[in-house]
């Protein structure tokens, strides 16, 4: 969820316009763009008075890191499908509610070097918003009538939400210890990006194998990609100037930075990337397997 | 949504003890019952440090008019099954979902006599267990395997969200007409009352013509009862004692008896009940119609 919030973005950003992130993106760039159309059209409402909201949605779309998890797990097992398309964007949808509830808890101003949504409208809009996408993703679901998919979908939601109500009850509490840390992040990130590989899968009709390695794949993925999240937090303040410092201390959020030494915390994510990439041995050389080992290069990048 | 915020309660808590309240709620007493039990048990959560929070909202279960309207419905239709309890339990679950978020929204510090979530914990746990609920609704509705139930559920959610952005845009403006008001409590209250009956129906086999009677019942009798709510805001500060200001008017929220006239409100309450009524007319002698329409009478009551 806070995975790139203002303080952190120099980090983030520079990361999109290096190669490793080429990689992932270029192999399904025309899956990309057929997830951002229909995610678009999805979010067409017929009531004019909300359309700048609307707007505001369909402009701000990020880096797409969980439709690229879902998109080239399809890939990587066949063919892309329609329903792989779709399904990545409403994993896109849930993310977008998660951040939009993630600013006004954090009081952010500014997301991207975008003014977050709270910041334009009022926390309550954002709020409601967030409401708003977060049933709609779940509508979008319900017309491809698959109750599997549905099912990871709203379970995934449900185990995001008891992720990031984990994190608010530890605020403060910098005893909590590694376990409790890592049962968070892997509640609040790490199992939407495990989901995000299984459903991949399954929408490939992939055996019980391969869609075990690729949920593996996300998991650690996911688990590598927020502790870099997190130690970007606070590294990047010493690395790049005219920035505030990191906004998980000043939340007294207990991170693994935070809770252990910075160099404990790179080899833990040297860890998680390896133990992600091995998941992916089985599958022997593909171009997918490059992408999606490029990916986790990408999300695992810290500011220099 | 906005059903039940403290200034109103003198109101809405005399009704719950009156008979005909009494009237729809004994005819389902048992299924209420089971209704609660089977919520109950969907909270369980394996989180120990959330246990609080979860505990907090199974012992602030309201009214369950929502729920009520569900159950009834089947039971006009024939035997109230297994899935109607469980349905029931589903749009409860929703109902509270929208109530905390409400009060992070209005920055209500009590509901029905009781400290709301946000004064407990803040907005922040607020709004997360919100999105908790919320997810956990659809999680336990995936389970049914319905995707019709699901595809009704999730635009039921989606509507809801829009009225209530329809809502807060338009605060302030008081010049926004009947219509736009009535376009708004339709989406954030009414077509949830309508779905609930519709899904009893669904759930009972029902043929399109009972359907369609109880749908037209419930959006009707979701009209009356929240433009008796906005009503009880304003005049209920006249009768009773002890209240503050009506919220909605400090909220500059543009309800029907700020636009109109008081017994304008009044006639439009009884228009709306009267159709809701004359929607259970092909349904002939049945103790389920008596209670329906007890429950009509009992949400259109005004502080006296």
């Amino acid at each position: 969820m806070r995975d790139s919030s203002t303080p952190r973005t120099a980090g983030r950003n520079k990361m999109t316009s290096q190669n490793s992130t080429s990689v992932h993106s270029a192999l399904i760039a025309e899956q990309l763009a057929q997830t951002r159309d229909f995610l678009s059209e999805q979010l067409l409402c017929s009531d004019a008075q909300l359309a700048e909201f609307i707007d505001y949605i369909k402009n701000r779309q990020g880096k797409m890191l969980r439709a690229s998890v879902l998109l080239l797990s399809g890939k990587l097992l066949g063919e892309v499908k329609p329903l792989h398309i779709k399904i990545a964007a409403v994993v896109e949808i849930i993310h977008a509610a998660t951040l939009l509830h993630d600013d006004v808890i954090d009081n952010s101003s500014a997301r991207r070097f975008q003014a977050t949504a709270n910041s334009i409208w009022g926390a309550n809009l954002a709020v409601l918003l967030g409401d708003y996408l977060l049933s709609r993703a779940f509508s979008v679901t319900a017309l491809q009538q698959r109750n599997d998919i549905n099912k990871i979908l709203s379970e995934t939601a449900e185990i995001i939400c008891r992720g990031e109500m984990l994190q608010n009850v530890s605020r403060g509490d910098f005893n909590i210890g590694i376990d409790a840390y890592l049962n968070i992040i892997e509640k609040k990130t790490a199992v939407f990006f495990a989901n995000c590989a299984l459903l991949g899968a399954i929408i490939s009709d992939a055996d019980d194998n391969s869609r075990q390695s690729l949920y593996d794949f996300g998991l650690n993925l996911g688990m590598a990609f927020q502790i870099t999240d997190d130690l970007t937090d606070v590294i990047g303040t010493e690395t790049n100037t005219g920035k505030t410092a990191g906004r998980d201390f000043e939340n007294k959020i207990p991170t693994m930075p935070i809770l252990k030494s910075i160099d404990f915390t790179k080899s833990k994510i040297a860890d998680y990337r390896q133990k992600a990439e091995a998941s992916l041995d089985r599958f022997g050389q593909n171009p997918a397997v490059d992408a999606l080992k490029g990916l986790a290069e990408a999300v695992t990048q810290l500011p220099l």
